[in-house]
């Protein structure tokens, strides 16, 4: 079978034996956003494989900028409710099954939703709170095996846009993570006076010379991070992403008094072959 | 004699009779970051008054990017304070004052600035918990006469980038300031799960069609004004600043139980004036 992670902004292919054992992988930038998802693309990048099936595709592929919009699966969701969800596409002679998102609601009712983490999740085999650090990072409580709620926090997306285009960044210079600055910025989102004023403490620490130019976005990944924990009191906290990130929140964790376990990050074709067995 | 009020993007000047009443006013958009502040940008504006003195000028014209950098006067800091600190410039025959900017340190030892609102807030004349809302909201502290401690949040500019350059914009649409949408917001901000969570629901209340693409600018406005002002109870705010702007944040105070007062935007002038009398 194949296995295909199409994200906004990349292209992941996995050509599996009848066992699930990853026989041949194929990568490219080909995300939706980059060039429209469709037959043309699987057939340029992975062509040779295309007589295997089934075919299975999660991620941004399957959202309303995708191939075919893939609705939501609403919350609790685990093996069954998603297989039974997914959705075909068909050219030609040819077929495939899109994975659909998982949504669910906040206690005041406010939707949340992920498209792609839920492959990871279920992919990994663990209940327990895992967060999937990023852009876009996503809190997810796994019981029984299957996705009881979640949440999104857009830390990775604010310290992005502060960084690149606020006037934090312009006082800003390209450096090594500094683990220090990291440090001091998740004890900070612990004071009084809450983000929004932490926030301005990057500029005003360097305007009077205590936070060098080359530290100062390692404090205020610091100060973001350190309030995504803060909003979330767990025990334990299970990671799961690429290891540069998950060993930073590992870290602001640690500080926290909060446990950490790191998942394995390649674990979304366990996912998707067993998705696939369902449609063999 | 002459008050100046030159900020970043901004020149504004105002002729005074001996008792302090404005005679004359003018204003332009040569704000120091537009043009280099200095002698020029003054006879270019204001020649025909620089007979009068003396000429008292407060802002970012006192920053490192200004004129000539006019170090902050540490709290707490009222007139006496200010005026033993007015930094002179002079070029020719002429000569003038700067105000400097006031500094404070938060209970975290963190340090804070402003520049140019502390002419404003002294000329107000009033004691209590007075809010300067903006691209950094001032929270002010004032207790006889005096600024005793304050702190900046950061909701304006974090507003504007993340309207700008974040996926949350991508979805807006202009609209007029949307009242009930705003409330909405003002109420998330209490909400479980903290400011970088609420942020994500402006996406995902709009990707379900619950968040007109109209109201979503107010929706974001009314979460960051609410995380504001709930990280700062008080039982009553002074507000100080443009009355669109005000209006804004006495609607949440009032949805969150805090009174409000307006107070005079335009109080700058009298503490200009008073200082200036201090150098006749």
């Amino acid at each position: 079978m194949i296995a295909i992670d199409w994200g906004t902004t990349s292209f992941r292919a996995y050509r599996l034996d009848r066992k699930g054992n990853v026989v041949d992988t194929h990568s490219s930038s080909k995300g939706i956003m980059v060039t429209p998802p469709g037959p043309r693309v699987l057939e340029e990048e992975i062509g040779a494989w295309l007589e295997e099936a089934p075919i299975v595709m999660s991620g941004m592929v399957g959202s309303r900028q995708g191939w075919v919009e893939a609705p939501y699966v609403q919350c609790p969701a685990g093996y069954d409710e998603i297989a039974a969800a997914l959705k075909p596409v068909s050219w030609g002679k040819r077929k495939a099954w899109i994975v659909p998102g998982v949504s669910c609601r906040d206690a005041a009712g406010v939707p949340d939703v992920m498209r792609g983490e839920e492959t990871q999740i279920l992919g990994c085999g663990v209940d327990g709170t895992i967060c999937l650090p990023g852009t876009h990072s996503k809190w997810v409580e796994v019981r029984g095996g299957r996705i009881e709620r979640f949440s999104t926090a857009m830390t990775g997306e604010t310290y992005a846009v502060l960084k690149q285009h606020s006037i934090l960044g312009r006082m800003m210079e390209e450096g090594a993570a500094d683990g220090e600055a990291f440090a001091q910025g998740v004890r900070r989102s612990g004071d009084e006076g809450g983000l929004l004023h932490h926030l301005f403490g990057v500029r005003t620490r360097g305007l009077m010379g205590e936070l060098a130019p080359a530290a100062s976005a390692s404090y205020l990944s610091g100060i973001l991070i350190g309030h995504e924990l803060r909003d979330r009191a767990d025990r334990e906290v299970l990671l799961l992403g690429a290891p540069a990130l998950t060993a930073r929140y590992a870290q602001a964790a640690a500080l926290l008094g909060v446990g950490t376990r790191t998942l394995d990050a390649d674990a979304a074709v366990r996912c998707l072959f067993r998705l696939a067995s369902s449609r063999a």
